[in-house]
């Protein structure tokens, strides 16, 4: 858990959110990107070592979309970079955390990630990230 | 915004969840705090530039209670590093975000805070923190 790589956070339109978030920093998103497979859109913005990364749901099966409508617009998840996934996974598993995906698979902004259940979690939502090299 | 200085986490039982934010960082709480002002108990851990805080509530009335009673357990906030918060408040008002408190007040971990209102942050409880000198 070298540092937090970034907070993702569910919101209704990107297009809409992002704005807000340029206010906010001060500055505009340094990439959009869209990841298929998760079925989510995605801005990110820099805040020093970190990164904020705003989601929004491409289709209706998307997780982000079941999220907002249970939860609303908000913080979705925390994600930590570690330097080795497969070793830290294999470490968080011995000590009780429910692996949600147990192969590291490939998510947004060139990382492979894998995601503990909230539920060993005290209700949040935590990634584990490592750069693809 | 300098980075994310540290996520808040509302949990039930500190002393529990401590355990479990233990094991997952592979690391103690280097700081645990009472704010009687905040109604919470806190505990403090490290990941590299950024910090995580548990929050328990201390009395029935306390913010964090209220949150854990309407949502569960989870993240609470999200609180960046400012260099100056009386600046900082000024344009973040000027930009349109709805500031809680528009006089710092004192947080745990020796730290002057404001918060924005989530109905201008799409449903983030956003924290403004700067070191107390």
């Amino acid at each position: 858990m070298k540092k937090i790589e970034h907070i993702g956070i569910a919101v209704s339109n990107l297009e809409n959110a992002s704005i807000i978030y340029e206010k906010l920093f001060g500055a505009s998103a340094y990439k959009e990107e869209e990841v298929e497979s998760e079925g989510v859109k995605t801005a990110f913005f820099r805040s020093g070592p970190n990164k904020i990364e705003l989601l929004e749901a491409s289709n209706p099966e998307s997780p982000i979309a079941k999220f907002i409508a249970k939860k609303g617009e908000g913080i979705h998840h925390i994600a930590f970079e570690v330097d080795d996934i497969v070793t830290e996974i294999a470490r968080l598993k011995k000590e009780g955390f429910v692996v949600l995906n147990e192969i590291p698979k490939k998510g947004a902004d060139n990382k492979w990630v894998v995601f503990l259940h909230p539920k060993s979690t005290n209700g949040v939502l935590i990634e584990l990230c490592q750069e693809i090299r």
